[in-house]
């Protein structure tokens, strides 16, 4: 039996996998992984998804180029879902430009934006 | 419209919610909820979940005493994943009396259970 036999697959092939700065810390992303992601991470050490929206495994910063190399790979008690400790190559997690996605705080009854674009999108993306 | 409208919940009316600990930093727990305990979450500054195994509402620590009190909620770039900074009441966030719950690390091709049982479950939920 295999370690990836191991993992709860939800219904559709999926488990949720949280990435976290190995140095500060800080919770950066949510995303989901199906088996051939998760087994691809552990053989290359750095961080691979599928994507739901666009239904293809994608390689954590194959184009921004913000890669995240993987430490530690981690499994709850129900073992499905999964924690990878990761160094975030140029601090940048978010697409938006942010060190990570978790930057919008509920402040009374709205949600606020609390963390800076560290860099623009549009340079990161190469689109203009 | 409502702070609770702009999180996109899923078709299943749920949304995946992150505990930090915020002394430790630690990732403690991946748990589902609905608007019910999101809602339920920011009126009593204890965290609220939906289990959808037992398909009920679900305050945390309400048979263990391991209340989850909130500091603060934050919510991601597409909306649909939460993440709370919690104070971890008795240090254990783990049903099987662990601090939290992923305490399995991958290890060449097997997951290894490498933190302690801080209390036995048995002592926390009064069976015997």
């Amino acid at each position: 039996m295999s370690w990836l036999d191991e993992v709860r697959w939800s219904p559709d092939g999926l488990v949720a996998a949280i990435a976290q700065d190995a140095r500060s810390g800080k919770v950066l992303t949510l995303a989901w992984m199906n088996r051939d992601a998760l087994a691809r991470t552990v053989e290359t050490g750095e961080a691979h998804y599928w994507s739901r929206s666009r239904a293809r495994l994608w390689r954590k910063g194959e184009t921004s180029g913000h890669v995240q190399r993987v430490r530690e790979v981690r499994l709850d008690c129900d073992n499905d879902a999964i924690l990878l400790v990761v160094e975030q190559t140029g601090g940048i997690a978010c697409h938006t430009g942010r060190e990570r996605c978790f930057f919008q705080r509920l402040e009374g009854d709205r949600w606020v934006s609390v963390e800076p674009v560290v860099k623009d999108p549009r340079t990161i993306y190469g689109h203009d």
